[in-house]
């Protein structure tokens, strides 16, 4: 295995929002950047915006040579490109993925060829656009960067992956894949299906009056921010994360429900220790 | 009645955001801008910050020459000061409130003296600070101002209410108050009670995990955001606004369940169709 990244020649498969703003954060800082795509004109894009050194559509070929592969493509395209790509990989190759769910990515990584050194990876960002045009090199600055290694990764492995992460300007957290499944149901997948919930319920109570899109303020913008994210994308993390997701939904669902029968039932000193609590809450999690 | 702002005493009543931003707005394209609140202390910030042309704690000396009031505290204590303030204003006085429900409030207003010209305000913006230290002389510009006239209001009294909304960079939007609360049911008040909800639910679910805090990515806070609005302001919204609110809640519980349901049985189809739709309108709604 390679020691140091800038020695390295990257391989970064999908150039969507992730993966052309991972190419464009590492472009020069490593010895080249590969991008592997489906369309020969994404190529043409990523090459045009300086994102690559050089690129192809043919897998094989992409990844033959790299140090460090990185699989950004959704989840379950990524659970497929992980049952083939392992005799693709030269010995010593780290084979990462930016998927954000772990525990079925590192089950099928587990079943890589012994010499590859896979390390599951999960950056906590993104956009509501797709796609290479949106490409953003400091998409990662000050970002935390989840590394799930399994059993057989090894130490320097796991010390490459970290360095990748902190040189795309990310904090690396190690994270064990169950535990970050169940998190990230909370604080990511759980946001999402909220801001759809919300859009669906304007959509259904006042779409058919002129005058909700004069008035939708900030918080109903903010609110329903990540409903316009990337949808197979989603469909991916909610279908691999299923279990936990439900989970999370149904603890909301029990929060809201006892807000609406302190609504319901005029219980103010109730509700107003309740949301007095929840906004502390708040400005401890974000100062 | 007063024909043109740029003549008139405008009093404020309630100096916290609302009321220290709309006093800074409005500062220097009226006769004299006048701010009425219960701490001496207040006063003295307003003064120092060159919001207000001069104030008092006593409501009767600030509202007695006053050519439009605004009242600007939460909407419960509108409700008591419009039952007291009809005897304290002059003939032909305009008098305004920003409280954010507005059935309620105009029919305290119906109850006014015959001399006075009543008209329900509610400006779209906001923010999870507080009190006259925030103020923000651009926190109206760009933004919705509702105005909700009574059968008595006079067109004078409306057309000088438009042209407070405007002279704060505003836009105003005249809507019968049923219909302005039951749209803010669902563009408002709902989006604060999921932040809440969600702020409840990663409390419940994640806080004994430190891995928590430091993962939650940008759609957590955006969707979180509203929960540190000030609970008073929001206890009073809801319950004026009881009925709306529940309703909007439960289309909300209904569309959720609805994602919920897909995600437990797979159906990817449907699934996949309905967030398509969803992420189309919120494109829409914000291109």
């Amino acid at each position: 295995m390679i020691s140091r990244l800038r020695d390295a020649q990257v391989t970064i498969v999908g150039l969507g929002l992730m993966g052309s703003s991972l190419a464009g954060a590492l472009r020069g800082r490593c010895h080249a950047v590969v991008g592997v795509t489906r369309r020969h004109e994404t190529v043409d894009v990523a090459l045009a915006r300086n994102l690559i050194d050089w690129g192809t559509t043919d897998m094989a070929e992409g990844v033959r040579a790299a140090d460090v592969v990185v699989l950004a493509t959704p989840v379950r395209v990524i659970l497929r490109q992980l049952a083939g790509i392992g005799q693709l990989l030269r010995e010593g190759c780290l084979l990462m993925d930016v998927g954000s769910t772990k525990a079925q990515i590192t089950a099928e990584m587990a079943r890589l060829p012994d010499h590859v050194q896979p390390l599951g990876g999960h950056p906590m960002c993104g956009k509501e656009v797709s796609g290479v045009e949106a490409a953003d090199p400091a998409l990662y600055q000050g970002r935390t960067f989840i590394l799930a290694p399994l059993a057989r990764t090894s130490e320097a492995a796991l010390a490459l992956g970290c360095e990748l992460a902190e040189t795309i300007g990310a904090r690396p957290l190690v994270l064990e894949p169950e535990r970050q499944d169940y998190l990230v149901a909370t604080v990511s997948h759980l946001p999402y299906l909220l801001a759809c919930a919300l859009v669906a319920t304007a959509d259904v109570s006042t779409s058919a009056d002129p005058a909700a899109w004069e008035i939708v303020a900030g918080g109903f913008r903010d609110t329903s921010r990540v409903a316009g994210s990337d949808v197979t994308m989603m469909l991916d993390i909610l279908m691999t994360n299923q279990a936990k997701v439900l989970g999370a939904l149904e603890v909301f669902q029990g929060q809201l429900g006892e807000l609406a029968r302190q609504i319901e039932v005029a219980d103010e000193d109730a509700l107003r220790t309740k949301l007095n609590g929840i906004r502390a809450e708040r400005l401890r999690m974000f100062p």
